[in-house]
């Protein structure tokens, strides 16, 4: 159970963000920087030229070239410019508030556990602009436009054998004479690590370079602007995807797929989705629309397949086969998201039916690939989605854990947003609600986070017994007979934001017990098949659609998560999003989506008995075997 | 003035064709009659599995493998596959009337000066179809459709690192699954040398592989479509470009341009142009039209900017700019070409603003740029255009000769089709014509090569002087005085088709005049840029839009064709067409276009002075310094 990776490693400590990274020997100071989510400005993208990345290197070691954006007294007081700076030991490093006026790259909780992020990339966006300026025409040297504008981009900036996106040509002529032969070009890395040139626009507009990753879940999208320029995040949203209309679940979606324009509306009802949160992101980072160059997604295989126009068909039919799992590039106006015609789609790459682009994606920015220890790595979402390995070999499963855990199947269920009830604690003798909600607005509905917290603490303090039942010889009002069966009263109508009651029933309890057996049954059926046992794992990484963070203490008291030492579990948050989001900052990143799609081994769990058996033995709180929960003692016992 | 190269060579003759060709050394005998033009048949495309291209071998050796097609009793009298044939000295082979059957590749013209062929290289489209029959998937091989189809094409064909063309994915899953896992694929050599898979059909199509290859002149469209599968021409057309009516020049055209939705309409009506005759084609042919899976044109570059939608603007503005010389792919849909989305465009490259890609496919088909020979070559059209070189080097120049020789801005002229007058003398005595036409039909009007006819004649046996006007005082009512001045009566309305008077004027002769004269102007501008002189040139090949040859002797009277021994002249016919043909045909052809473009310096003579004079002293029938044309004698004098 110990690293076995021999590279050397240091660790640097931020400050005054008081954040640790271990980063391999001789890594750009930026770069960790980056990856560890502490950000520093870098105007210039870190040519060394601006001088606005100055850090204080208050212990140990960095190899740095001194230029004249430093003064000879600054460097000697332990000033660097970051981006110029190499580590030789580990390090403390303090980032001056000059260097620090800009919002971090990485979530908070994403900072928690930096230590599971891929490591050894460099900060190398996929989409890269270069200005150019040409020599006018004339009588002795009138080559055409296009051969012009390819000798300067090679002479001025090395780029050599690229090919050209039929599109720039109708406007070429006249975008070279706009602004007197000043022109910069937008450069994509097609799929055989060369460039295609896609935009060409009049003037120096490198300083707008933009991107947009996506999470496309069943239930929620979730997308960031990125800008490529500083690698820093502009801003972020979250919305229901719109198919939701046409059914929970992406069985449901694929057979409505099969009616009659089914395809076409499913599709427009996700780029409608898409193309509201795109205004919405542009409109608060303050940026134009027209500014984005490029987009990348990542989602589950019948999500992937929706987006694109493809037909999900043969997703549920056995043998579960997809049309595509490596996508090539695809405009992005093909699919009806409305930014400008030069933008493409690139698709992290799925493995299966139900083994997708957002699970490779997860697993790619938490870097488990790269690394030894044995790793259980968990998207708890409408689709749950399992991975189990290390850098050597990878075994995969989805098992349906239904929308329970994004608030779908429960009757005030919402996704993680303002007024979602998260923090959740009985009183032990009177078993009324302590509750705290997101944003501490008035409470509004039960995102995922909080339904695992409320049915812990419920069990813990005996409102329901391990059957999901509630005790109702308990004497609070607040368990009450409702128009289906036993509720339970977390906030009155008159405190709430819909004037209503929001209640957690029994039907609300045994689909919790339903979805958290799918994926304990997941986890279990996955590990055995590869002979190991939960012990076995040094790290479990959950990835999800939680709020602000999962408590692990209550998952394992439902038998969500597997009764191991805490200190192997971190969460990622969503990962999803974070593995799409290092692949629009990194080529090598984007490359590796393939390399991880490949390794993988993927196990169906529709047709398994075994799985059938676990999850039956699943459906107890936390199990009907108390020996896999031993430390969980309910009611304090 | 010897030919140097070393390669060995040998002559091969075709009976009973009665053509011979010169090939190198252990050329296939197969690709020696396509490129000869002699048609061979060969069901199987040259796998030597179907045994029906034999022939008899007369005279000489071939190394051949003698298969179970032709038994041991033909192979002693001779029969070989031609398929399966290497040539290893000089040869007469009789082509079987069984091997027979099929229209020829080349027309009559380019048959007459196959010595004037580009040689050594390979019938190898660029377009392929290739027939797999895929493992269907099951539940331990469930990868996706996709990954299955590429890798039966690796094992099968093996074509490996194939790109994919997005559009291929909307009906992968149902046409893989039509027809049990067998599937054809079509792939098209992209850029890089490497190839894009661009359609994919149920079942087995190999059998009909169909390409569209264009010449898109100023005033004509010539097109035909080729059995890719067997090498072979099914059908061929000409027609009028409709942008016609919005000028007779390139000059207007880009003038047109300009305008309100001018560059719509323009490109709206050379499209319209093409959609008819591919419709016409594919019904004369019996195919369908989805079957066609490439389009090669060669066009100048006006034509080319224009029917790709680029504004041709800069075209025509010192210092003449073309938006792009070498053209990426374009799918044809997008111009509004009718044919299966799959398909994409093939622009032979341009060299200039008025030297276009008509002109480089011409030296790609006559194989100029491969030989030590030097060589005049002319494409005499609306802009007419000129090469002057060999292997080494190439000079070219345009000189607007305005749409004479295809009957524009005469008054009755007419493009080279059925009617058009073409054979004409005069009687010394009486003055009376002797006309022939076009398919012997009822005369309709001039055509070029009947207008440089008719011109000779008439001068040579004074009914006009050496200014092109008519000597009023011969006694025959022919001559008269029409509505603009005084003209000759070819035909009277009772034996016209058009039931008028079709005849020849002042007017039309001092066209005929302006036009030659840009044309002598223009080569012996360039011939004096590079220090040489008429009688340097070796060899002179004559394309152009004629209909079935050029009289060389009356050329040279008028003065359109320098004074120089007639047998180094050759007419090849559409030199722009057979070059475009034989890209298609040959990836190694396709390929050479851009290597000919670029070898290429363009002399600007519009803002030349030495043009302007040589152009003012060849304004006179043949010329104003008759020691230019030492050998014409006019009269018989």
């Amino acid at each position: 159970m110990t690293e076995e990776n021999t590279e050397i490693k240091y660790t640097v400590h931020f400050e005054p963000d008081n954040i640790d990274i271990v980063v391999s020997a001789e890594a750009n100071l930026m770069e960790a920087a980056v990856a560890a989510g502490v950000h520093i400005n870098a105007s210039c993208g870190g040519a060394g030229v601006c001088g606005t990345c100055n850090v204080i290197i208050k212990r140990g070691q960095v190899e740095s070239t001194r230029t004249d954006k430093i003064s000879e007294h600054d460097y000697k007081k332990g000033f660097r410019q970051a981006c110029k700076s190499r580590i030789m030991s580990n390090l403390i490093v303090e980032i001056p508030a000059t260097s620090k006026l800009e919002k971090a790259v990485l979530s908070r909780e994403e900072l928690l556990s930096s230590c599971a992020l891929a490591s050894g990339w460099k900060f190398d966006p996929p989409v890269k602009k270069a200005y150019l300026e040409l020599t006018p025409p004339a009588m002795e040297d009138n080559t055409s436009d296009l051969s012009r504008l390819l000798k300067g981009l090679k002479q001025q900036s090395g780029y050599d054998k690229v090919s050209v996106d039929s599109d720039i040509l109708y406007e070429l002529a006249d975008i070279l004479r706009k602004d007197d032969w000043s022109v910069t070009v937008t450069l994509l890395e097609d799929s055989n690590n060369s460039f295609k040139l896609i935009n060409i626009e009049p003037g120096d507009t490198r300083a707008k370079n933009y991107t947009l990753v996506f999470d496309i879940g069943t239930t929620a999208v979730r997308g960031q602007l990125l800008d490529l320029n500083r690698g820093r995040m502009l801003a972020q949203g979250i919305d229901y995807n719109r198919q939701i209309s046409y059914g929970e679940d992406v069985i449901s979606r694929i057979a409505w797929a099969q009616k009659q324009d089914g395809m076409e509306k499913l599709q427009k009802a996700v780029v409608a989705t898409i193309n509201d949160m795109i205004k919405n992101l542009a409109k608060r980072a303050n940026i134009d629309i027209s500014d984005i160059a490029h987009i990348v997604f990542a989602a589950n295989t019948v999500m992937t397949h929706l987006l694109l126009g493809l037909n999900p068909k043969y997703l549920r039919l056995s043998p579960y086969v997809p049309t595509a799992n490596y996508l090539p590039l695809i405009k992005a106006h093909k699919t009806g998201i409305e930014v400008a015609d030069s933008v493409y789609l690139y698709s992290l790459p799925c493995v299966a039916s139900y083994v997708g682009g957002d699970i490779v994606s997860g697993i790619l920015g938490t870097g488990i690939y790269q690394k030894d220890k044995l790793t259980l790595y968990i998207d708890i979402g409408t689709n749950g989605e399992i991975v189990i390995g290390n850098r050597d070999w990878m075994v995969t499963a989805a098992c349906s854990a239904g929308p329970t855990f994004e608030g779908g199947g429960i009757k005030h269920g919402m996704i993680a947003t303002s007024g979602a009830i998260e923090g959740f604690d009985v009183d032990a003798r009177t078993y009324e609600p302590l509750i705290t909600t997101i944003d501490n607005a008035k409470p509004k509905g039960i995102c995922g986070s909080g339904l695992i917290n409320i049915g812990a603490k419920l069990l813990d303090k005996g409102v329901i017994d391990q059957n999901g039942k509630f005790n109702t010889g308990l004497l609070n009002r607040r368990i009450r007979e409702g128009a289906h069966g036993f509720e339970y009263v977390l906030a009155y109508g008159a405190e709430t934001q819909t004037y209503k009651d929001i209640v957690l029933t029994e039907t609300d309890i045994a689909n919790l017990i339903r979805s958290k057996a799918a994926m304990y049954a997941g986890y279990q059926t996955l590990l055995q098949s590869v002979d190991k046992k939960f012990i076995n794992l040094e790290q479990v990484i959950i990835a999800g659609t939680f709020g602000n963070n999962i408590n692990i203490e209550n998952a394992i008291t439902i038998g969500l998560l597997p009764d191991i030492p805490r200190n192997r579990f971190l969460f990622v948050g969503n990962g999803s999003l974070l593995g799409a989001r290092l692949s629009a900052f990194s080529r090598d990143l984007l490359n590796e989506g393939r390399k991880i799609s490949s390794m993988m081994t993927n196990l169906e769990l529709s047709e398994n008995s075994l799985f059938m058996d676990n999850y039956i033995a699943a459906l107890f709180l936390p199990h009907t075997d108390g020996g896999e929960f031993p430390s969980v003692r309910l009611g304090g016992k």
